[in-house]
């Protein structure tokens, strides 16, 4: 018995003391309704379903900003992008030629939990400075694997105009690099094998971080289902929805093979916190090969439900209830906050951060949130204040023209009554919007924006 | 030992040899999207969400009708409406005033499955005629407790006008009756106790089943979540999603009784099918008090998916696999025949039955459905072959005036592709809409249709 308790201890001590594994599984453009378990009907994903039964279904779970640069930024820093200046509203996000990126004064996630000892991993799309002073690993990974920019960039000249190469996508129509750490390894990256690769790559990372017992941050940043549209010959041709359902599908099957490595071995199984999500809502004017938002009103590049609320799975058996689904209120930037906590990692205390601990509502708890800002670029559009939001201006679908309208009075919509924002309310609750405009008002007269990254070319 | 087997063999052997009992749970205007499992945010479901999880969710299941009284007759005689009389393009439904109903020719699934041996019991709206000889109990159910037609009929003089009357709803703003077997016991039915009374006599016929060793069918036809909307003290006021979400969340509650009831008995919890699934989409219309059909469009009364798909959760633990979700199409008239060949019943041979027997899909197989016809009254306005539907005619949605518009070129999608029906390809499957006329042109030809029921005053 003593022997027993001999060999047994080290391993016990070891994962008592350790501080949990953090996964943050990202998409891309993935929507709110793409999921088996958020309903939708063609697309078959049983390992993210399985995922949500063994962990909390979050049904208002947002991202920083309903385009990529801002709300990868947002999950990175804890802050809303208008504060780090990745966000503006002459351009959207970086492009291949911009010369800003994160500026080097922001403390990423990888950052902090580098210094509290973790083993920091990306791999997928980066899309905060492809330039070298910006790159993952100058911002707190150790190592980096993936593409830097957004996947429909960098077209080639000669390939199919417009929409056309999007119909039958080869990866030679786009030069899109992949870079492993600060070097590109292969161009135009081969993106039909590209979801495989990231979670390969994620996969040997943690194995090694697993070895070498220390705690691991992964963040898989699937570049898919970003436009134009890749599965592997695996996927191709497989899913009832067609090739977006490929993708999705393809994705499902690589979240399954993280989470099974996770379950499979003793030192993460019961000491790992993965969390999926998407960066924004689908891309709407693009049709069959954009996503759906399911119930909610309208999708990426909009203020609406549809372009900020997105899918949130959190799991972690023994510390998240298993089956849980709960429409407490999250943000990317609580994700980031709670993963410090988690760790033991310093949190910053010279800015401003507007993440929350969210650790007793992922627990079972109820969640400390009632504010969710909605930003386009730099300008703040909506608030959402408990269960009601307040739209001051709305956009179109994003890539369907400039249809901006300020509202004198605000738009405003009980979401918890009203999930699909169809119903105004604002006739009945004056007191409501006076107190949204409010608020609204006094986070505006508090934000220090510095010059935008985004401008700089 | 011998004495063990000799008390255990007439259970087991009663177990093996006893059809199984069938349950088929029906709902009144629910949508496809108004259930946790099927997506929405803020209606929470748990004893449904566990009955997917222990049992098959389908994701295209289909009604027979998008309005109330066309529907129900599909579901019990597994046939069209146009066959049996039950629709018409002048009157949607039965009304207080009509004089007709269910004809006597017609043999239900109540009467089929008494004449294989079975207990039978109908708890909930009826809707195929309240006269005498239309009443359940004159079509094969032993025992009725219910309203005849639709709960915001035979509204009282001197109650609030219109839809005002819907805010703040009260039972006795409506004369509906409450009817046992072929009486009426209450006038008007007191309707926020409604739904948990159906379960409760439901409970108690099933009990007096099982104590008498006889199979049983139960048609558990909730009012709710029809308008004007009703909930108990115990729910009212407690869903996030408002009154409709608490009579969802009353309706779900009462689901767990019944499944608490059947897996706690040794004779019903290997031996039951439990089928829950909804009689036509939202009513939409009525904005906050009607539901949502999540990602489908339109809703009751319009021949788009919203109208005709609703959720279908089947349930029968050793029998129907635990977890899985499917997209093979079924529908309520399969449902029909599929419980007769359970029960060993006599399928009627001398008429035309639009059901199909799901068996085997049921356990795990793939359907042996292919089309869909979308009947609007007695106009067939669109048919699904595959994936692909063609409407011939569409109409705005129910209640939103008379938009009917007639397409000299039929509007095809891709259901599978596309479960929103936003994107047109016909122009792209000449050939796929040359097939669906002919499928639709044939079926016409086909169909011998008596006099409506429905017109008759």
């Amino acid at each position: 018995m003593k022997a027993l308790l001999t060999l047994l201890l080290p391993t016990m001590l070891w994962a008592q003391a350790q501080p949990p594994n953090i996964v943050v599984v990202f998409c891309d453009d993935l929507g709110y309704g793409d999921l088996g378990c958020y309903g939708h009907p063609t697309i078959r994903t049983p390992h993210l379903d399985r995922m949500a039964r063994e962990g909390t279904r979050l049904t208002e779970f947002y991202v920083g900003a309903s385009v990529c640069t801002p709300s990868r930024a947002a999950l990175l820093t804890a802050r809303l992008p208008i504060r780090s200046g990745m966000c503006s509203d002459k351009r959207r996000v970086l492009f291949p030629r911009s010369k800003g990126g994160l500026p080097a004064s922001e403390i990423t996630l990888a950052e902090s939990l580098k210094a509290a000892g973790y083993a920091t991993g990306c791999f997928g799309k980066w899309h905060l400075g492809h330039r070298k002073p910006f790159l993952p690993t100058r911002h707190g990974f150790d190592t980096y694997y993936g593409i830097p920019y957004s996947n429909d960039m960098d077209r080639v000249r000669g390939s199919p105009k417009g929409r056309a190469s999007f119909n039958d996508p080869k990866s030679e129509y786009w030069n899109v690099p992949l870079m492993k750490d600060e070097e590109i390894v292969e161009r135009p990256a081969d993106q039909t094998t590209i979801t495989r690769r990231y979670a390969d790559a994620a996969l040997a990372f943690m194995s090694e971080s697993t070895q070498a017992k220390k705690p691991f941050f992964v963040y898989l940043a699937n570049s898919m289902p970003h436009v134009p549209l890749f599965a592997s010959d695996a996927h191709r041709g497989k899913s009832p929805r067609g090739l977006y359902g490929d993708v999705i599908e393809e994705i499902d099957a690589n979240v399954g093979r993280v989470l099974d490595f996770i379950r499979s071995n003793e030192s993460t199984a019961k000491n790992t916190l993965v969390f999926f999500t998407s960066d924004n809502g689908p891309w709407l004017p693009y049709g069959l090969h954009g996503g759906s938002a399911g119930l909610l009103r309208a999708g990426k590049g909009t203020t609406f439900e549809g372009g900020l609320r997105v899918p949130g799975i959190a799991w972690w058996p023994g510390k998240i209830p298993a089956g849980r689904v709960t429409a407490g209120m999250a943000t990317t930037m609580d994700l980031h906050v709670t993963a410090l906590e988690l760790a033991g990692a310093t949190i910053p205390d010279d800015r401003t951060l507007d993440g929350q601990d969210i650790q007793g509502f992922l627990r079972g708890g109820s969640s400390p949130r009632t504010t969710v800002l909605y930003y386009r670029g730099a300008t703040l559009y909506a608030v959402r204040v408990g269960p009601w939001k307040a739209h001051f201006i709305t956009h179109g679908a994003y890539g369907s023209g400039p249809k901006r309208t300020v509202h004198d009075v605000p738009k405003l919509f009980h979401l918890e009554h009203d999930p699909s924002e169809q119903h105004e309310v604002g006739k009945k609750h004056p007191d409501v919007i006076a107190k949204l405009r409010k608020i609204a008002a006094t986070h505006r007269a508090s934000v220090e924006a510095p010059p935008s990254q985004l401008e700089l070319r």
